[in-house]
């Protein structure tokens, strides 16, 4: 890194705040309006930059998304790794277990609708990286309640639950409220980990 | 119906024996090779009609896809609503629950195939109308259970691990077994509902 000047760094720094700026004005208008509303012109406007910077950016509206999908997922993982309990560390593994899901279902209309956006190939969509995270992070809190005979394929049965594309479904089309949703989750976390 | 002599009855049948002989054959050929490796000239081959008559009757590869997958279906179907015990009806619903799943994974090699190959659109996944019946089916023997707070939302809780895609990722990529497979889905029945 020696031989960069100051202004060199300053530029990178500008840049990186640009780019979250963009992503986080991206991530209000999903929150607003849905991912399928969400159009590069829309975006540029929100983040007062020019449309040609988005796309140089982002590549595509499909590029677009998976970054947002990439940034929305990181900042969930850094809160059930590191952030505050229950969600991270420090509460039992069945009151973890509970706000994973409730974190969750609370941000179905931003992460949820990401990813049933970049959720197009049901081949792989079980090997995407913040999902093997997820649900490894899962097994290991089933696994510390002890009351589990298989927590690895337990975490599956529980990421099942949680996919975007069915709870949006359920959500939609079946009409069933978040507080019927977040019940169903305290179910089915209740059913494999038992109050102790 | 009146007016339609029995020549045209005789070609009728003869037209339903031949659609059957043909689905039959194409089930053996997803059954032995998997779905990605059936081919409408292996078909025309191995029923002994010509790759013509596989076109004009099923339009295309998917439309002969939807068709196999249509006719698994209902023969499953005819099984758990009116097939014999534990899986048809007479038996206790615990029963009846965990015969439906350990059906589904036996059935796994032919219609996990076809159902995956078919599941193209996430959006319309849990909209199809032998998905939809299956759901209804588990709702109504857990409602009978009284032991389960919500069966309809219980029911996706089920049908999610059911899922073609994932099951089929679980024993592909994840290298489960059949065995381990079926006791996760004795170990989710028994969770919501306990042995009476």
């Amino acid at each position: 890194m020696s031989g960069r000047g100051p202004s060199q760094a300053g530029i990178r720094v500008d840049a990186a705040r640009n780019h979250h700026r963009l992503l986080e004005a991206a991530l209000e208008l999903v929150a607003a309006g849905g991912a399928d509303a969400l159009t590069m012109d829309d975006l540029a406007e929100r983040a007062h930059v020019g449309k040609g910077t988005v796309f140089r950016r982002f590549g595509s509206r499909a590029g677009l998304m998976q970054a947002l999908l990439d940034h929305a997922e990181q900042g969930f993982r850094t809160a059930y790794q590191f952030g505050p309990a229950p969600l991270g560390p420090g509460a039992p593994p069945r009151d973890r277990l509970l706000a994973f899901g409730l974190a969750r279902l609370a941000s179905l209309n931003v992460t949820g609708e990401l990813a049933r956006a970049a959720d197009v190939d049901p081949r792989t969509r079980y090997q995407h990286p913040s999902r093997s995270l997820a649900r490894r992070h899962l097994a290991g809190l089933l696994r510390l309640t002890g009351t589990v005979p298989d927590p690895e394929l337990a975490a599956y049965q529980l990421m099942a639950f949680l996919d975007a594309g069915l709870l949006l479904h359920l959500r939609g089309e079946e009409g069933m409220g978040l507080p019927r949703l977040e019940k169903g989750w305290e179910e089915l976390v209740g059913a494999f980990a038992r109050p102790s």
